[in-house]
């Protein structure tokens, strides 16, 4: 069983503080809008589909303390905190989108009073968490048939339940290979700065009893040289329209990696995370962070004082390196330009 | 003026202790083999030609308090103080090289009385020292020829003074080329896991007032893919005949990337660090390091305890990936199975 990363409990938020793990488990009870924004920026609540549902809550959260019965103000409101949460982070499409879904919602439920748009936007925001469940067992039950019996996966940072609201993306197409009696083993890349695949995914495949061995980022070539990986399954925070893939940096250089070793390299994620606006990779914001993640992150200065520290959150994996994308809609294929358009088509019809 | 990371002074090895690094600047004074042993194991000292260095002062301690006559004892007690010391580090071949050549010298002169020989086992010690700060030298002016004035270098573990006894190999270069007036900016990776990168290249090229700029392991694809990264130079623990050079893990990932993106890829090393005796990358010994320098390296643990760990504290680059190797000889260029051994010829004559 896959923990509860997020979710709507007596008028608040839980959620697990990611950033304690794996040494303690811990679940913060927020009433705060701006404890909840907080929590996104430093990391507490993280991974694409997660973060969307984070702004979801964190929205209800915003307008559930706003009195009176003026829509106008009610409205502005509403979009002042939707602003505020989505300047949280750049990249992940998941948070526009699930913050635009509930701006349209009040939008359409404009005639109601504004009690009754706060409950709407609560229907609205569980919706979202309630799908993403779905769409996590979906992307994984496609996601398995790619997976041979006995087969060695390279996953590079969290992408697993506590990226999502059930079982996860890449990490779930694993769990769902599992779950139907394949024997799965996992390299786990540490994914520096914030070690995410250390602290997060090799946490979660131990607590399944998933085979699982963690690697520093510098060893991925070194195992795929050695014929040890058979494919690498990654998350993305942003896909373009062409199929270029932002995702946690260190993603592109894995994909490099995989093309020169003829391993397969797949992106599993909601269809949401597809950006029909974005038509190419280079056009995708990608957000930097503060040096200290990289010269003080574990309690320990690791670089000089006053060292220029270069770390974006994120890189873009251009299309021509990705096998295939793993969406609740089913296996992708190339050329994704027609491709993920065409799904497109089926998600609407 | 680099730092000098080891020294004969006062009958004892005085050298910094590179663990404290870059909080710390502490020098050691070591009196005992055993004391030098653990220093090289646990990376107090490192660096291939470093660890030459340490290997032969060390053994210089450890027969220093030889007594008596018993020449035949005495050659037995320099051997296994040999033997020993070799077994600190496998990879780096500069360690066996150096223990070798001390041998060598304590055969040479047998007829003479057990302190003669202890004599000049010093002098071959200081001997060693004295070539590889010329080395350098020479490696580093070879090397600057390669380097355009405005040039952005990508840098991999550390290779500058704290890897050697005068200013560096790979990081040699670019002080060569900084001391011939052309601008030069580095992109450092940190270097996981024991970062050397950010804790000691950093430290050194900021010493300097070069510009460098920190970034993880995870970051080198995504910069070469924004054409910031004009070239990449390396050091080498171990070069067999042909060409295949062991260097810290994670090297050979960035070969990999600098041939996606055609950036050249240069290996820079002392002449010794070529091994005629492998003939490929493939029969290179690989140390593996302990669990614990991945999963709490810094002060905090960063994976669940019980985390399986694979990490190999080096890979094999294959020599089709290397532009050119840079050593005290020259700059020498594919095909190496051929033109390794003509520089053996120009050395030896």
């Amino acid at each position: 069983m896959p923990v509860t990363t997020i979710e709507w409990l007596n008028g608040k938020v839980r959620m697990i503080d990611q950033t304690k793990l794996p040494e303690e488990l811990v679940y913060l009870d927020i009433e705060d809008v701006e404890v909840l924004a907080e929590g996104i920026k430093s990391l507490r609540v993280r991974g694409a589909p997660a973060i969307g549902i984070a702004g979801a809550f964190g929205l209800v959260l915003g307008i559930q303390n706003f009195e009176g019965n003026d829509k106008e103000a009610f409205l502005r409101e509403l979009n002042r905190i939707a602003d505020y949460l989505n300047a949280t982070r750049p990249t992940a499409v998941n948070l526009s989108w699930a913050l635009n879904r509930m701006k349209k919602v009040a939008q359409e439920n404009a005639t109601l009073g504004v009690e009754k748009i706060k409950e709407r936007l609560l229907q609205e925001a569980l919706k979202i968490w309630e799908e993403d469940r779905e769409i996590c067992r979906r992307i994984g039950k496609h996601g398995a048939k790619l997976i041979k019996n006995g087969s060695h996966v390279l996953t590079h940072c969290n992408t697993g339940a506590l990226a999502t609201a059930d079982y996860g993306t890449a990490l779930g197409v694993v769990f769902a290979a599992n779950e139907e009696g394949k024997k799965v083993n996992v390299y786990a890349d540490e994914t520096r700065p914030l070690l995410q695949g250390a602290r997060l995914n090799v946490w979660e495949l131990m607590n399944e009893g998933i085979d699982v061995t963690l690697i520093t980022d510098n060893t991925a070539a070194f195992v795929m040289q050695q014929e040890k990986v058979d494919c690498v399954i990654v998350g993305a925070d942003r896909i373009a329209a062409n199929g270029d893939t932002a995702n946690k940096i260190g993603t592109y250089s894995v994909a490099v990696l995989a093309e020169k070793h003829g391993i397969p390299f797949y992106v599993a994620a909601p269809y949401s995370t597809i950006d029909f606006n974005i038509k190419k990779g280079a056009d995708i914001p990608i957000e930097e962070r503060a040096a200290e993640e990289v010269t003080e992150g574990f309690g320990k200065r690791t670089a000089p004082q006053n060292a220029k520290v270069y770390s974006p959150a994120f890189d873009i994996t251009p299309h021509e390196l990705i096998s295939a994308i793993i969406t609740e809609e089913g296996v992708i294929e190339p050329p994704f330009e027609i491709n993920l358009k065409k799904s497109a088509r089926n998600q609407n019809s």
